[in-house]
């Protein structure tokens, strides 16, 4: 296929500087990164992505002063191996984030199967020595690394975030969701740099009744202040600011507890745009904008429900039937958690609801803005005298190439986004190279939103080291389709909740690999139409598809997998600090065994 | 409950002038007014709305000038009675497009049962004579009137535009959807004013095959056209853009064919949009933007299949299994039509899908454009201490209501709005006051887009005589669920394609009005979770929706139903100027017989 132009803007002369790599010798100081990654906030949880309620001002505005990415995906669907794949830039099955003790799991089993035995915390697993991350790079072309907010990267000693490359860390190395306030088992850190300074539920209260928590405006502190010791430092630096408020349980501070049209969960939504809002401004009143990159997105799809109000059951995504079985069980009421808009179920698929995510890229001075001035028609090149020859396009590409000069009110790049890219577009930002000694999936971006390219790039949709799925340009061809087992479905488990397309979303594992499914996603967002197989369209789609995933196949050389042992024994009893607070637990007797991931 | 209000500039000027109806008499002219009414555009079809594909920048533009309604209904979630309710400000049940044949019917067959008989050119009724309509109101405040493009308030003579307040017509009665050049029935006509100029598929060509028509452009021309020559008469006029491209068999001139994301469909909203783009310059360019009222929105929700490319099934919904029906019967492809965004279902339904429109008010100076400055944070008025008496609003409203200052890149009014709101708008626009004699259910918007009010209203959601549900500020309550029978579901007739909640989606006539099914709109945009009957929360919205169903139909008096009686004799054999252009055909007898609306 064809790289092909998006309608956008003239170059701009740092692209230039930084894929010289100029700017970390002795050229002016790279640019700050922040990247602002969200838990389980899903594609249609943004006003500027058409959530009804639109309670976005702030992100609405960085859309439109910066670029929006409608075709920007998870390299998961779950949030871990999302991570590490942001962090090395490489997919989860090359940076060993994932399972294979069975075939495509996701590697995140539902509490109503393990009641006493669901936690990450048992995880024995984490990011290898052998990965090398964003801080690390960062730190040779001069940064300052912060990460606040949730790691997720292991939590055994070696696999510290300080010894990754972060110079600081406010936040935690599990997910905030369990156990909740329990007393018999480790409640989840807090950890300042190297040591724990309380954990949830005890120093770092979050109220399951009333969804009240204060961790959004805490982190946003650390944030703020980071930024702000960093300018004085005249320092470049990198903020990873991973919070995981539209996690499950969802939690805000009282200012924003029943402010919202959606119930808590966009109470949450708020404060986040809220501080969001805040970063910018700072940002723009240290005057240090224009030399600070700055991308909003989330880790995977919203989770079709967060939680129930008193939440146990907080990675489930539900139906009704779920709805009756929590009821009867705790009588919690069931919030519908975030959006995932047009797109098909959420989180734990690799349906688009599960993978598909909100992002936005703004870097004032840099990438231009949408154009806000009066109202411009769309001119045309072909309009005029209906002559397919005055357009500039190749034969055959979309019209969308021949838009240059039209003013768009949003800077919208179709390209097909990965969160991997961010690990690429940041280190050309800080002048440097990926590594060579390694594949990396990553994309640098920066031409992508100085210069309107758009690239020719696969995104695989994995399970496990199941290559569930794949789309190049409008084509995405499954070949596997699952959400969960009839077992868990029966349960209630449902990652589909209000949605079910025959021979789609199937409960047991289907294989297609010989002849995929395969959607058009710009006319059929929401998956339900695959193309007929006889169709011309269809074996167009598959020619330039197979010899991609071919390609990939053949080459691809798995990493150590990560999520496959599990141990009581290494769960957060007792992380380093806890005997000044007195908060230290004695661990149980080590019994390594292979971690059941049913989904 | 308590009226609230939102986020929004102070009060403006003219509102004052306005709803004082000094504009009417000596005073300035008062606004012209045009309204833009699309055919199964969906919600979601706009890049505002979240269309991944972002190929509205005109529209886009417009809502960011203007102000964008998320919350606004169509009368209907079906053409003909959203039309009437339009020009009539009231309600079908009251104008009497509706039909009394069965219950709970829309009022249009399916063409797999009646595959000679299907056509509204078949129906007798037509909007009566007591019927009031916009048009001849605003005569008396010395408007010209204009319809481009789809009339559907009856095709016989009595009912035709220019009887009932129109000055202008160019347009066609019915909609284009068939016969499908047909040799034996009329095709379509249409009229320039009184007389037919032609037919469709004859004069005015629709290729079914490539899409290619050139109707929009046509329309456009018009729309154009008669901007100029009132401007140049200085006469204030009522423009009625009510174009069908997006209707199936959906179409686009050449131009615009092959240039969209998203197929076909695409292609028509591009082209709309460049035309929506052109109609607003144009009122820019002639220095009249400030004096003319523009709003756009949809007759009901998008048809979630369009139609097969050699369409004959164009008003049908469908899933995979309608699609092996199809291809099966004419080795047609289907091409996926419109999006309702997160709602549920589609046309037909009175599920949010089905009537929830994009809309978009526009009038420079008048309503205040989002603000497009600097980025600017929240202001919470309890974010500081936390206090809720800080907050200006009654306790209890959202925090909605307390964000007066906060600058949104969009203005956005969460007012209920209703199609029939633009009936109530255009009279106030006028100095004219609505009918005293007669119920009308329009309200007037102005106040709303000028000074931010939001007033409680309830939208009624009917099928035939039957009132399914009502929607009061957050909630909705369905009084009766019913997507479509079995026997048609079962031949592939599908309003909900990918959809189905068990429960809410039902294929028999399910009645809830002793205990309806409720569901918050806010946090449940697409009807997934109803509340529990048990719950604090089902009880208190259901006592607040009860008193105005209850005076709702108690003080109903239905209009006469003219969706009844069917007469192949009625059809368009010879309309007036058929004989100028050889067009007459013989009708056959006249035999009224009992219309068959079987869903």
């Amino acid at each position: 296929m064809a790289v092909y132009a998006t309608a956008t803007r003239s170059p701009q002369l740092l692209l230039v500087l930084s894929t010289l790599g100029l700017l970390a010798i002795g050229a002016p100081q790279p640019p700050n990164i922040v990247l602002l990654l969200m838990d389980d906030m899903g594609w249609g949880d943004l006003g500027v992505y058409g959530e009804p309620s639109r309670e976005t001002p702030n992100l609405d505005r960085m859309a439109i002063e910066g670029m929006l990415f409608p075709n920007f995906y998870s390299a998961n669907p779950l949030c871990s191996p999302s991570r590490a794949a942001l962090l090395t830039g490489r997919l989860p099955i090359r940076n060993g984030f994932y399972t294979s003790n069975a075939h495509a799991r996701n590697g995140m089993p539902p509490l109503t199967r393990h009641p006493a035995a669901y936690t990450p915390q048992e995880i024995m697993g984490g990011i290898p020595n052998s990965e090398l991350l964003l801080p690390e790079l960062l730190k040779k072309a001069g940064y300052t690394n912060k990460i606040v907010g949730k790691w997720h990267l292991g939590h055994r000693p070696q696999f510290h975030p300080l010894k990754h490359g972060f110079d600081e860390w406010f936040g935690s190395p599990n997910c905030h969701f369990g156990p909740y306030d329990n007393k018999v088992k480790p409640n989840i850190p807090v950890y300042r740099d190297w040591e724990m300074v309380g954990r949830f539920y005890e120093e770092f209260p979050i109220n399951l009744k009333t969804g009240e928590a204060n961790l959004t405006q805490i982190y946003l502190q650390e944030a703020l202040d980071f930024i702000r010791t960093q300018h004085a430092r005249q320092s470049p630096f990198f903020l990873y600011w991973a919070i995981d408020a539209t996690h499950a349980p969802v939690y805000a501070s009282r200012p924003f507890l029943g402010t919202s049209h959606r119930g808590r969960y966009g109470d949450a939504v708020r404060e986040i745009d809220d501080s969001v809002g805040k970063i910018l401004s700072l940002l723009q009143n240290l005057g240090i904008s224009k030399n600070t990159f700055v991308f909003f997105t989330s880790d995977n799809g919203a989770a079709l429900i967060s939680a129930p109000k008193e939440g146990k059951f907080c990675f489930l995504s539900s139906g009704p039937s779920m709805q009756k079985v929590l009821q009867s069980m705790h009588s919690a009421v069931i919030d519908p958690g975030g959006s995932n808009g047009p797109f098909l179920c959420g989180k734990q698929t690799t349906f688009e609801g599960g993978m598909r995510e909100p992002a936005i890229a703004w870097w004032p001075g840099h990438i231009a803005a949408g154009q806000v001035g009066g109202l411009a028609p769309v001119r045309m090149s072909r309009s005029r005298a209906g002559s397919v020859e005055e357009c500039p396009c190749q034969s055959g590409t979309l019209l969308h190439g021949c838009l240059k000069g039209v003013l768009h009110l949003f800077q919208v790049s179709h390209q097909l986004g990965s969160i991997m890219d961010l690990f690429t577009t940041s280190l050309s930002l800080a002048g440097l190279n990926p590594p060579s000694d390694r594949v990396i999936d990553g994309l640098n971006l920066l031409p992508t939103m100085l210069q309107g390219h758009v690239m020719d790039r696969p995104i695989f949709y994995y399970r496990g080291n199941t290559l569930m799925a794949v789309t190049l340009g409008q084509y995405k061809a499954h070949f596997w389709t699952w959400t969960n087992s009839w077992e868990e479905f029966r349960q209630g488990i449902d990652f589909c909740p209000g949605q079910n397309i025959s021979g789609v979303t199937t409960h047991t594992q289907e294989e297609h690999t010989e002849l995929p499914l395969i959607f058009h996603l710009g006319r059929d967002p929401g998956e339900r139409f695959p193309l007929s197989f006889a169709s011309d369209e269809y074996q167009d789609a598959l020619s330039r598809i197979t010899p991609v995933v071919q390609q990939h196949q053949m080459s691809l050389v798995p990493g150590q997998p990560q999520l496959n042992v599990c141990n009581q024994a290494v769960m957060n009893w007792a992380p380093p600090g806890c005997e000044k607070l007195g908060k230290c637990l004695t661990p149980p007797e080590s019994v390594p065994e292979k971690c059941s991931w049913p989904h």
